[in-house]
């Protein structure tokens, strides 16, 4: 019999920001059996994906051997970790495993999704651990910027690997668990194979800082300001919401809500025992009637979407949120790369009808959530792993978080890329397959691998347009009618120049010499040429043959 | 006779960043003179204008007044001060004012637009002065991240306006002309009427800093590379250029320039006078022959631009230049907001292949060329004006400016829009008019008002694709032949869908009953609310109708 293995197979997040999806096998080659750990997504931009709200990994090497996948855990709540669960759900059909604040938002997508009946989160209390097979998890309490983020420490009969899932060690987190230091203290000592661990700040220098001065500096900026006040942040950061929250009312603010996922993440925290003493809130329409110095909106928008509450509060089609000069609008909160120009975009709106902008670039409102390389280097010192595996992050994140691991003295260190497949025991951790892997996108309500090019091709409309030609041709293959010509996103003055082309390609036809596929191919070119030659541009050009 | 007044109108640059773009007019209100002091180009983007070049402002403001237009008197020569000069000129048709650097640039353009028969620049000397009808106008030495930057003192009989242009305060600027202090101070001591003024470092307290800062920073960090090291920079910075060429030459290290900015750049700084000890440059390919550590490559490409020189090594793609593990690239330069992806996505492929990618976050390689809010104040010490204006920024950086300028107990600071006419005197600046503003898309070659929405229906495109049917009828209205059914950028498996509503919309026509426009109607929204029920979004739909 095969000798049994333990490999470590990444999905998703591994040089790319979100969609964490890693998967951990062990068994003989042909009979692993599959833990899953994360499930996330990435969400689609106009640049690379238009049309497309929510990238997931493409998962078909799992899904083709679901019946060994155990089980799917899910380290935090994050959408980059557990977003796509509704979507592969139903491609894997395996229980899935997380803590209760966790489980109660999962729970939350698999109802909209329609799942709630064929699959039930089962919840692991914090702090506790999990048996799937030949894998034994314990939960490890961490900080991060969201309630119940856990390390997963997994072992196996070939050793232990530590998954770190989104970290940082924030001495004082405010609300929920505080870094159970011991308990990685003591996987170091008991040997740890290989360290599986969060590159987001790989490159940036000391330690993330602590929720507990953004509370005292959010409380003091909220003193200096007059009218009224919004703040805006992620949704999620319950505990940045709790400080907000004090913030106002030690300034006799009372808080509204702003904003659909506002009140979601509210009464999850509150219904999973967090939040006993947040401020009572109060509804945006009441709100509109306290005066401008007694009111604190909390708003969903900080990354400048366009359909959430700051977004219409910046363009003042917010029904009941009105702001205007005097008023301040706080971002506590960071810039997600890539959403500069829609967040500026909301700002300059607001600085337009002469409302203040705070943000993180001139005050103290904001803390990443993730590890600075003193923090990273501090999990080094707790686990001293054999293997550094740097994930979620970009090439440049992950090569940077690999040289530091290097510099830390831990033997090896692996870069992994989605899809490669690495056995990590027995014997020193090396590549010894890739599997298909890539990205599939929710385009409306229909999955599409990325590779089909879907998306790709909708950005060449994007570029130059689209020509859509049809040709009506009798029995003989004489033309029967004008060819009809149907131009989209071309100048006008370019029109005339394409359909010119055409007839002339219409006259050189000749039926008894050509057949209609060789004068739908002449007419393409002709088509596309003509409006290069008059515009600079190569549209989209599709010819088809009507024959009546 | 009507009363003399002067005016102030922006067309680009209020509001935005890029298109800088201004007039000031003298004379009666039915007939003013006027002089535009830059006229500059935005860059589009996929996200805003897919398929657009370059943007410009709507002029036709002034198109129809060119008679009384004196002339385009631009600062400096940076895209966003000069770029739209060849564009803007067949509607102007007006002698244009540079100094020497600036204007061997701009006739660069009018060159390759064909126009240098047509028009030449006139070279005004560095520090000169310039009578235009009603103004006459002092080009006063400034410092910022090119060569020649120049203040205007804007003299007219009405008062004196001062028109910055770019600008920051740098003690040592390497090369050119020191800020003439003196000449700033002595218009204040005159008396200003105005100060237009530069807005986009309006945000960053303290001061940029000094390219002989970056010069040493730079030399110390080249030294302690090994391999072979590509350094990319703005190719119009000659003052780092030289930096980062004697910076290699410290090191013994032959510079190799790449890319045609680069050598274009350096060509014409030479012949006006600059970069007479540049140490002397080898071609590419000759580079590719000496030992890694002998060589550096200068190249184009900071901005994550896809067919410049770093992208292109960044691809492996490049010729002549070929980086591999342990080479080294250093990014002297800013991430301008709206390149953070692809300038990431650039240094991620950097990354993957080993070569170490050195930036401004996290090594000192860069200074601003705008002044932080230390020189800003230091400006308005200097000039003294009655009204300040904030110009060249987004509304987030202009109101902060205002801000700033009140403090500083400037009697009176406006937030222009562009299309928003000024009057600046007699009497207090106030709104006197607005004027047909907006931006102009050089879309391919095509010229195109933004308005008229041809980018805007593109994205169109690329959100929900687009199908268009030809209906085929015959002479009677009768259905003649199946109608043809193109789809662009649409999931395959709502294809079928499509297909099927619109033959249920022919099955019930009657075409004793319809018409073959409310056949096409109804074909339209059938196909359209098919696509939508089936994937979720709207593609663009377009039916016609051929009749044979």
């Amino acid at each position: 019999m095969a000798q049994n293995e333990l490999v470590f197979l990444p999905l998703g997040g591994s040089g790319e920001i979100g969609m964490n999806f890693n998967a951990y096998g062990f068994g003989p080659p042909d009979d692993r059996q599959w833990i899953i750990v994360d499930c996330g997504v990435l969400f689609g931009r106009e640049t690379t994906a238009p049309g497309v709200d929510v990238i997931m990994p493409d998962i078909r090497y799992l899904a083709e051997q679901r019946d060994n996948i155990l089980g799917i855990v899910a380290t935090h709540a994050h959408e980059d970790h557990i977003g796509a669960i509704a979507l592969a759900w139903p491609m894997l059909k395996c229980p899935i495993y997380a803590t209760p604040f966790t489980a109660r938002l999962i729970a939350g997508k698999l109802e909209e999704a329609g799942l709630s009946r064929k699959v039930r989160v089962k919840e692991v209390p914090v702090g506790g651990n999990l048996s799937l097979g030949p894998f034994a998890l314990d939960f490890i309490s961490i900080t991060h910027s969201i309630l119940e983020p856990n390390v997963l420490a997994i072992r196996t009969a070939l050793g232990t690997l530590v998954h770190t899932g989104d970290w940082k060690i924030d001495p004082d987190p405010l609300l929920g668990e505080a870094t159970d230091a011991a308990a990685l203290s003591k996987l170091g000592d008991e040997g740890v194979l290989a360290l599986v661990c969060d590159s987001t700040n790989a490159l940036v220098p000391g330690s993330s800082g602590s929720e507990a001065k953004v509370r005292e500096s959010l409380t003091a900026l909220i003193g200096t300001l007059k009218n009224r006040v919004a703040v805006t942040a992620f949704a999620s950061n319950v505990a940045r919401l709790d400080t907000i929250a004090k913030a106002a009312k030690a300034h006799r603010r009372t808080v509204a809500l702003v904003g659909r996922a506002m009140h979601k993440i509210v009464s999850a925290a509150r219904d999973c025992g967090y939040l006993t003493d947040f401020p009572p809130t109060i509804d945006a329409t009441e709100a509109a009637d306290l005066p401008p110095s007694k009111v604190l909106y909390l708003c969903t928008g900080s990354q400048g979407e366009p359909r959430a509450a700051l977004a219409r509060i910046a363009d003042d089609s917010h029904p009941d949120v009105h702001l205007a000069q005097g008023d301040a609008v706080i971002f506590s909160s960071r810039v997600i790369p890539g959403n500069e120009l829609p967040i500026f975009d909301l700002q300059n709106k607001l600085a337009a009808r002469g409302v203040e902008v705070l943000t993180a670039e001139d005050h103290f409102v904001h803390v990443s959530g993730h590890p600075a390389r003193d923090e990273l280097a501090q999990m080094y010192r707790w686990t001293r792993p054999r293997v550094a595996i740097p994930v979620h992050g970009e090439m440049r994140h992950m090569t940077e978080h690999a040289r530091l691991a290097r510099s830390l003295q831990v033997p090896q260190a692996l870069v992994p890329e989605n899809g490669q497949l690495f056995r990590l025991a027995p014997g020193r951790a090396e590549l010894i397959d890739e599997v298909p892997a890539g990205r599939v996108h929710l385009d409306g309500r229909v999955l599409v691998t990325e590779g089909e090019g879907l998306a790709k091709g909708r950005r060449a409309l994007a570029f130059a347009g689209v020509i859509v030609i049809t040709l009506i041709l009798d029995g003989r293959g004489r033309s029967a009618a004008a060819p009809v010509i149907q131009i989209e996103g071309i100048p006008a003055p370019v029109h005339e120049a394409i359909r010119k082309a055409v007839d002339t390609s219409m006259d050189r036809y000749n039926p008894k010499r050509d057949g209609g596929g060789e004068l739908a191919e002449s007419v393409r070119r002709a088509a596309r040429r003509a409006a290069f030659d008059a515009w600079g541009k190569k549209p989209v050009v599709r010819v088809a043959i009507a024959e009546v």
